[in-house]
């Protein structure tokens, strides 16, 4: 089924038990790598598509900045290669491989290793990781498939729009980190637009696929909350920690986005609670549904069942020649006249009593229970 | 349906993501603005709507405090010019005009920039953001829409009551954000007052749609606590923060603030724990009932069913001339009378195991269970 | 009804939302003030009802500790008055007419003030406010009504018993807080054993109202851990802040009073785990007691209602004159034997089915289901 | 009842609240004081069952450390001459009378005051006070019945084996509170084993008094987690705190001591998981039987209700000679099988629904619901 | 049953209370230990099971690293011996036999004391006991029984793989740790995918056992949690303590295993609140089956009872010649007709009643109810 197969992707595929760190594994799905440069400054931009990485060195000291973007995790030597020549350490090259890490930011001699997952709409939605090395003028990108979130930052590097041109690599990596977090709140909005709807209709008809939804939904908030959260962590350590990659002027901005993730967590929090409260109304309805059922059964039951005895009684065929005590009352004049009045009087009764029990016609009252 | 629509109105709208930070979106449904200002000192006071923003530099060196309320948030030329005027960051401005922040304070460099929500009645409650810039000797203030909780202060600069005229800009501050908390209280008073009503009601008579409002009153309280813990953390900064803008004697009235927060903090948590212990009484009623009707039904199927059989038993149609064991009890001198006492001792010994149990009139004791 | 009236209680009622802080505005019910001096030393002991204001300053400066207690807040004027006479902040005034103030500690320039809540037993307690102002010689308390739990205290100052005559105000402030966070225990003594009570009943009989019960208790346990929590808060603030109007002698005994607090709220949050921990046992009993009904009902009906069938085939009026398939059996020698037997043996297949289901008789085994 | 007794058991009696600080009531229940004191160094030991306290002083000087261990605290003066002997604070000792204190450590001038509770078996298991006084050379302790689980250490004092007599008191008072830890694990793991019997017991049978025996075993879990947790506090201070009365040497005994409350708090919190837990399956487990009950009764009604119904109609009398159209079928050759048929053919749709549904024999399919 | 016996596996078996710390006593199951050295440099690698301990002094001296390997606790003279020769700690000797410690970490003057746990495969899993004691040169490690999750690590230390034959102690500590952790991985997967499996049926067809299925799920994520997250902690000391015996080249290896337990924490509580959640869905199915049951029963039983009364008023017996009112309709002409008219009315009305209550055929409408 689909939801068990999507289960599964949330499991972490890793090289096995007690291989050496560092230790570069492909993912077996992993997509060939292409390499775009972005190279620009305030005055200057130049973006092209690499082939071979021998070609890099010169285009990047050509530009005040330079932003390598790899797509594709496949081609295990050409990650090597670009660790060597911007000297990465092994242990986050392996990171960048094994693409289920969780965010998080860690401090290297000269450069800064990011980790940021990009949300993909769907039903459950996915991540995507994005791994960065962000140098004083370099901003070396790693994702796993085509595809991205950043095509209005790169659009406002080709039109020199804002700030960006005339700002160094972390300006940029704050810019491509933002874009990560403002593509979770439509996401977000999306669930909440169908927590809503389950919402409503749970409130105007419970029926049984509800719970299995509402489930559905809170999985996905735990994905979402499980992602959002090592973010929020992770910027926060971004903009208090001290590593001089990162200007205060751009520190400015990481709070900024460090706000965002606090109102995504908000978001997620109130959503989980919001469902978590709509387990109970779903089976409070069930219950008082049940309750209705019952009560109807219950009167009519409780009614005809006493009639249906007396006139079994009449039905039996006791030998009235054989005693005068064998069943007179079928022979007296008003017999059948007095029995169906005794049945009314019965049924009248009974109807009373669940008046009075306010089981039908709001009847009944507080005192009487 | 009212509730679904509500909902919808917690989501945020924002800039799509990838925007350059500091870009000014206007919200499809804000209002023109106006643009109030009152300027005031120990012995002046002057109460100006401002037409062109030019002429508010003049107006404001004349007097110690200014304070430029703008009500309405779809002109932005407007809001940049006061950006400059003021010298406001790029992304406070935006913060100004995205009105789904959460209650803040950010340092600038001379200036603090203050985000507060104004809660407005209803059911379920909206909020309005107050975006506030707060330098030494101005208070810029930005709402969305006409009508707000500030008019008593007014009224005190107006009348020059209390120490309000003699004192900077920040305890103008001070002032209205006491005014935005202090409209928390009648807002959560109100949402008490059902709260004990429906608790009143369920436990009189608990009906099917008591449930929904539970859940309803509690995802009130989840958007009020959302509102007010942000608010908390927001004047705990302003108290122990050391920004130059505040003074020490005016941080003696934040702290009062504060305070006023953790009470209203603390009533919504208890007003939640009260909407979840009602669910468990809510639920534990309507087992009670069913338990009742089940019992009724019970006993009336229990004694009649067995007693329907006999009836039925003497209906049979056997030909009692083919032989001598086809029912002779039907010929026998006491047969009626003996069958009818049978049935009678039949329930009344059913109606004596119903007593034992407890089920009826309130017999039975522990030991038999 | 009465839960809803003392419930409305807990709400807060308090100056209109901006209102110039520091203005006092009596609580509607409040009582007329009457001020009782004691004033001590080691060896000197005066105790006066003060009638005029004036009359106090020459009084307080005759001993070395002046202790002014003032009931009843009804009169502004007065409170004004000692506010000046000495020295008062204008906002911890207004906590104290503001009577629904948490109990916390703050320190102005030359005295602490203090706010504690004394409890007053009933169901559910209410509490009333306590106010204090702690200078080096002198301690001024503020009541709402007669009545309170000090008597012990003035008892041991007239007699100059243990050590209280020798100390300052600091100590005497202490014994007053003492003599309050004491009075939580009986309180929550009786909770608890109304608490114990319950749970014996729940289990030994299940009944409707107990999961009302239990709520209540749950409201009233909450009630006094809103207020227990700020205690304690309050008295570690006491003990660690370096007041030097406290001194170390004195912090000594305060940390014996905060461990009390600590006491309480373990009392508080065990029995709120109880009372939780009650409600599954009480749902569990009531669904028990449920399946009984049920098997009862199920039993009786499962073997009577083939049965019935039976009796009612036989019943039917087919002509068996017109055909000679027309219910031969009524005709047969050993009809209706045949069929009495073919009912008990249809009876007893029940029964045995039901035992093999561990339905009656503490039959059935495991492996069989 | 034993449950209701043994609760009340953990209320706390204690003075009258606004008793002065530092005043000795003895609890009604106390025993009469014995007095045991063990002396001993490197190379002496002496135990004496002290009579008067003034022999006392001469014995103590003897032997570089002294243990005086107290049983019995209804001998107030005895308490007091002690309290005055090694020069003790008042509000300790009222602690050490006062029998209900949580585990902690308390610093006076030359001496620490450690309170800890030593377990005793038993349902539930009871607690008793044992407060130490520890000095550089002395360390008394107050026990409030005879019986502790000292006895070993006692023994290797008397054998002289291990480090023991060798280290000053603080050793001791570590080798006595790892006691009362080390006291608690035999009593964890027998209501461990009956979580363990009672968990087999749910899933193999579930029966009414399991809820209640849940209950039980969770409300002792929450009476160890409540005696459990200060200790680890209490041993946490004293490994931190820089007290002059505790070596080095001895801090890193207390941290293995510490390191074992912490695997108590972890196995509490793991059987108090597993209890909630058992709570579910309970329910659960009862919910699938009434389920089964249900569909019995539903099954054979649904059945039987209609073929009844079939007798019921040809069980009536209308008279065929009044009417062609009363009755005919009565009449009919093959009026009395096609009946028959009839019923058989609405018993066997019947069966063939439910089969369908999935209630009997397991039938049914995922896509038919 | 199995399920009690691997439980009784979680309780700790240790010396009996009061026993002297340091006491070495053996496991009664503890195996008979065999000694591996792993001897090495960047140049030189030897590997040598030892049969005589003294053997180990000279082969240890003969390259910069050692790794000696114990499997089997039995024999505790070895580790006494093993003890002295590398000069550690009483009490971390008496944590390395007793082998129910937490994950830990303690520093001693030359070396460090690292307790870690290796997960085994196996439902439920268990966990066993790793001791590490880690100085410059060696590191000392001790396992309960043969078969462990190193053999990776020494093929590498063999062929010289990696940078580990260059490396201290420190290193290797790291890898046999990082092993350790890794090995959590497969195992949570596997009780992943059993949860997974576990939701897909839950979600197409509830039944009675698997509510007992999640309780055991929730258990070993209990368990799992239990050892992970001291695993946390330990690697957290590691990681910041400035201990001389770890480099800081090998402190960033050892934050790559940290991020590892925080993942794995991560995924343990997803999987906890999944299962929590399923709980839910389970008992909403479970209910929502109920329900489906008492509707049928309901529509049958009260369609049928009205019209057997019907019948069976029909079949009595009253003598039609004693009295025109006895009866007459029998003999009408239209008198069958008109009663099975009558009854098939109030069977259609009943039924129409039922489709506007949306029991059958998906009918009603929310207004309506």
């Amino acid at each position: 089924m689909a939801t068990g197969r999507s289960n599964r992707k949330t499991r972490k595929r890793r090289a096995p038990p007690g291989t050496a760190p560092g230790t570069l594994v492909a993912d077996p799905g992993a997509s060939q790598p292409t390499i775009q440069l972005i190279a620009y400054g305030p005055g200057s931009f130049e973006e092209v598509a690499i082939k071979e990485i021998e070609d890099l060195g010169s285009l990047i000291d050509k530009h005040p900045v330079a932003w390598i973007n790899v797509v594709g995790l496949a081609n295990l030597d050409l990650i090597r290669s670009l660790g060597e020549m911007f000297d990465l350490h092994g242990l986050a090259l392996e990171d960048v491989v094994n693409v289920h890490q969780r965010p998080k930011v860690e401090e290297y001699a000269d450069h800064l290793f990011i980790v940021t997952r990009m949300i993909e709409g769907g039903a459950p939605p996915t991540t995507e990781q994005v791994s960065m090395f962000l140098g004083e003028r370099f901003l070396l990108t790693f994702q796993e498939t085509p595809g991205d979130c950043f095509e209005p930052v790169r659009e406002r590097l080709r039109k020199g729009r804002g700030q960006i041109r005339g700002r160094l690599a972390d300006y940029l990596a704050y810019a491509l980190i933002d874009a990560v977090i403002d593509g979770y709140f439509p996401v977000l909005e999306a669930c909440g637009d169908r927590l809503d709807a389950l919402e409503d209709e749970v409130m105007a008809r419970p029926s049984e696929g509800q719970a299995r939804r509402v489930h559905e939904i809170k999985r996905e908030l735990l994905v979402l909350r499980r992602t959002i959260w090592p973010h929020r962590e992770m910027l926060n350590g971004l903009t208090r920690e001290s590593s001089p990659n990162i200007t205060d002027q751009t520190r400015l901005y990481l709070r900024d986005c460090y706000d965002h993730t606090i109102q995504l967590m908000d978001i997620v929090e109130t959503y989980r609670e919001i469902a978590t409260g709509l387990v109970d109304v779903y089976l409070s309805s069930v219950n008082a549904r049940m309750n209705e059922v019952m009560k109807v059964l219950t009167i009519i039951a409780t009614i005809f069942i006493p009639l249906s005895f007396i006139t079994g009684l009449y039905g039996m065929n006791f030998d009235d020649t054989a005693s005068p005590w064998n069943m007179p009352e079928l022979k007296w004049y008003w017999g059948y006249p007095v029995v169906l009045g005794l049945m009314a009087a019965a049924a009248f009764g009974m109807l009373y009593y669940f008046y009075r029990k306010g089981w039908i016609l709001g009847g009944g009252n507080d005192s009487s229970r």
